[in-house]
């Protein structure tokens, strides 16, 4: 049996190397068209930043050994071709015809079994000068080496970043953390991270952008791309420049399906391969893993891209089980992310508010600020976290956070409960692990779901972080917290009505609040302005709200 | 509505605070025995430790405010008497008798509803001396104060902790890490940790506990504790003396039940306090929550007594929901529990190896070690983990790990399958958060299942770390690592013949190994043995095996 794999990342591999320890006799050759493979993609941006000293740290075993053809052919039985363009698949003759440019050498290896590893390719702007020396899209090795040996060599003093996607922040970081590089972060659209968090949330962590000196552009779409001595310059539609030394353009990735589109492969309305559970594609004997296949949601079963290590490596064993006749399947997903900012972790799971609405779905939010782990214990963070679910069954649809704490933990509980359709009565009866070191008493999503349906019960309104700008004007935002806080963290109300009592002076003060319309309880995260609002209830306000997350997630800039 | 509340801690407290949430008219009373309530008990290592700098802060809200009878009326408008004793639960006349011995007085508080949340009492050797000035067992805000106040007075320079339980554990490096106090840890058992992690995590667990420098004493019995001048002695059953200045008696807990007994309420096997999916004891105008109370296995329904501030919290806010007419369920569980012991976190779900035996399953183990995070992340460490499942339906029943990286991410997704009844199938195909910061971009709980799965597949025994020094004698040790790996940790291999060729070399020097019996393939974590193996048994080697998790699995003293 010959297997032939195209793509020598981490899907590719994964199958291969699954395909050889099933199968003895079968003949396993992956084509790569780089010189790299095999390394840790996810890996790139801690290598540029420094936090990881070598590339080859990247490529090696936990023991040191650099995982080349040599390692692959010895140790995993694994044929690795390098530098070898796959120019097509004919699917009648099942073989690959390849070219090797270095050698200029045309060739074709046959197949009985065909695995379509491609990944992406980066989402290029249709602009002027993105071709000029010094424009980096940052999606490959050699992108990577070349921008770190820069750095090193201190020919960067200042960068232009197009794209605030996730891949964006990372490089935000990379270049400024360690090498204090100046960076310009520009994005066409309103927000960071669209698609992953929702305004809110994104408000607050464009706040810690700009805190860390990095200039962020929102709204700034990329006219063109000049040089300008030795310097490069984008510059916006309104015709301002943006000068620095090296620009990334991070606009994202569209799954590379150039092959699989050319012989004639089912492509999706993603633009993914469309693959059945078995991730087996329109032809039976070819199957595609990694991020170019296109998958489904597991809360909707639409069609979706994900570019996620975690999926790439599973998928691959899966490919490899199934063309070894087992009956392994993958999917559906819920899209799990995880981010490293500076202090700060961002996930997300699930669907955001835009992908709600634009689903029709009739959802309800909430939004909460937590300890991470207890508030005495040394380190502890403070975790910024909102969920959706679904109004009409109370399903969760998607949770979304920031935290300068942990926050892994939480995630992983919000994948499990939106993959297996839990609804807001289930999290609430999570079991989670708790000792002060590590987390909370009650976990994060028990108190997103108690805040939801304690509002309900009670007739409390929770405000938005972003509704609070926007409250009516004979709004009375009543501030239950200490003096301190307030000193550090001041409301702005414009010229709503304000007036402050700390909480534990309320009961007994009920009478200074003035009852003629809505009041809206505030404190630092939401939790007194809870015992608050419940003293106004029974003390007769009709029309009673909190700001759900309190002050602490409030953005202070926007 | 009259609601009375035994127990200032958190269940007792969660417990009134969300009735009076609920029933605007109810008024609720908590009934608190000690001076000392509403702290964080969990929290109390920590404050003993001077991880956190004053026993106020294990009692005070984020803000600053203390928790004290003043706050509990203002803002939870909830009324806490201290000092006061029940004596007696009249079912009858629906009321409790209190005895107030500060100032000599008796009186009773009527019910329409009780809660009963009194806790545990600690487990007492029936011995003498127990009773001497000095011996603490550390499960009152009072013991800790004291004792923290003589750690900073230098009064104490050496102690002796008996029972290496979770909370033995967590004194250890309490009293060690910044005090510097000389340790004795006695445990009559064979082993820490009994009931939450099997023997050969234990042991290497104990390695840690002895390299921090605490001299610790397993199968080592209390005889007596006497007075001698100025320090206290234990002896052990062969009257062999310990001294030190304090005793520490950290032999578990047992759920106080006294009152609920004497009132006639049903117990269940476990002297816990039998109460239905409501958390309703036998009488159903009495709820009981918290550690008093009696649960059921979510593996097997088995009754079990728990001791968990996780369990206790929630279990509060159900009794609350039910009392105010809700209809909120807890349980089953599966007992989750991790602890930080210098830089090691260790934690455990579902059930051990010999939970298994007694209840009579046909159980699989598997053993790995694996890094939290990339290898090239800084920072990042190594986790030790163990899963054990149903041989007949391959559900897992068991998670055990010990890690010096982070794991409470790994350790709430095993508490998720372990309830919700998850198969090894349903392990492989979890979807989980990566990104090189914070995890792998496998699990830990998917390497575990496909070890599990290869092993059964290839026909290649897992080994386990236990196992491997009683291996026959005709069996062929082959250690694939390479020299500085063996040099750091070598093999204690006894009279077996042992021989070492890298994996990266084994595939062209395969006739070096003579084929006449049992080869196991040792490497550092278990991944490169599995790759060696598979070589082997192409070779035609038909009986070979892996030592599972490797080398660094493996205990260095015992």
């Amino acid at each position: 049996m010959d297997i032939i794999v195209i793509g020598g990342s981490v899907a590719g591999l994964k199958a291969a190397c699954r395909i050889r320890r099933l199968q003895p006799d079968a003949r396993v050759r992956v084509l790569v068209r780089s010189e790299y493979f095999a390394h840790s993609v996810c890996g790139l941006p801690y290598y540029l930043s420094g936090d990881v000293e070598s590339f080859n740290a990247l490529l090696t075993t936990p023991n040191g050994t650099i995982k080349d053809e040599k390692y692959f052919r010895d140790v995993k039985d694994v044929d690795v071709y390098t530098g070898c363009e796959v120019v097509g698949i004919d699917r009648a003759a099942r073989s690959v015809r390849c070219y090797y440019p270095d050698r200029n050498e045309k060739t074709f290896y046959p197949y009985d079994r065909l695995v379509i590893a491609t990944g992406t390719n980066p989402i290029m702007p249709v602009i002027q000068g993105t071709d000029l020396p010094g424009v980096y899209t940052f999606t490959t090795a050699g992108e990577a080496i070349k921008l770190r040996g820069e750095l090193e060599a201190n020919k960067i003093d200042k960068v232009t970043i197009i794209g605030a996607g996730f891949i964006g922040l990372e490089l935000c970081e990379a270049f400024r953390a360690m090498w204090g590089v100046e960076v310009d972060l520009v994005d066409i659209r309103n927000q960071i991270l669209p698609g992953l968090v929702d305004i809110e949330l994104a408000m607050i962590i464009e706040d810690e952008i700009r805190d860390q000196g990095i200039k962020l552009r929102l709204g700034c779409g990329c006219h063109e791309v000049i040089q300008k001595t030795d310097k490069l310059c984008m510059s916006d539609r309104s015709g301002n420049l943006i000068e620095s030394d090296r620009i990334v353009i991070a606009g994202g990735v569209i799954p590379n399906v150039d092959l699989a589109h050319q012989a004639g492969l089912e492509i999706g309305v993603t633009g993914g391969i469309k693959v059945n559970d078995h991730l087996q594609t329109s032809d039976p004997d070819i199957y595609a893993a990694g991020d170019c296949v296109e998958l489904s949601n597991a809360v909707d079963g639409r069609a979706e891209v994900w570019s996620l290590g975690s999926l790439a490596s599973r998928m691959g064993r899966v490919v490899g089980d199934n063309i070894c006749n087992g009956d392994s399947r993958f999917g559906p997903v819920v899209g799990t992310t995880i981010v490293k900012m500076f202090d700060m972790s961002i996930g997300s799971a699930g669907l955001t508010r835009i992908d709600c609405e634009e689903r029709g779905y009739e959802f309800g939010e909430c939004w909460g600020t937590f300890y991470d782990r207890p508030h005495y214990y040394p380190g502890a963070g403070t975790t910024k976290a909102k969920i959706i679910y679904d109004k009409s069954n109370s399903r969760l649809l998607g949770f979304q956070a920031v935290s300068n704490g942990r926050l892994v933990h939480t995630l992983n509980l919000a994948v499990q409960a939106i993959r297996t359709g839990g609804t807001l009565e289930d999290l609430s009866d999570i079991e989670h692990a708790y000792a002060p070191p590590f987390s909370q008493q009650f976990e994060t999503l028990h108190f997103l779901t108690y805040i939801a349906e304690n509002s309900r019960i009670a007739g409390i309104k929770l405000v938005s972080p972003l509704e609070f700008s926007d409250l009516p004007d004979d709004t009375l935002i009543l501030d239950v917290r200490i003096s301190t806080e307030i000193e550090g963290r001041p409301l702005d109300v414009g010229s709503r009505g304000i007036i402050t009592i700390p909480v534990e002076e309320l009961r007994s003060r009920l009478s200074e609040v003035p009852d003629k319309g809505k009041v809206v309880a505030v404190c630092q995260t939401g939790c007194r302005a809870w015992d608050a609002a419940l003293m106004l209830r029974r003390a007769g306000f009709s029309d009673v709200g909190i700001l759900a997350g309190g002050a602490l997630f409030l953005p202070a800039y926007s």
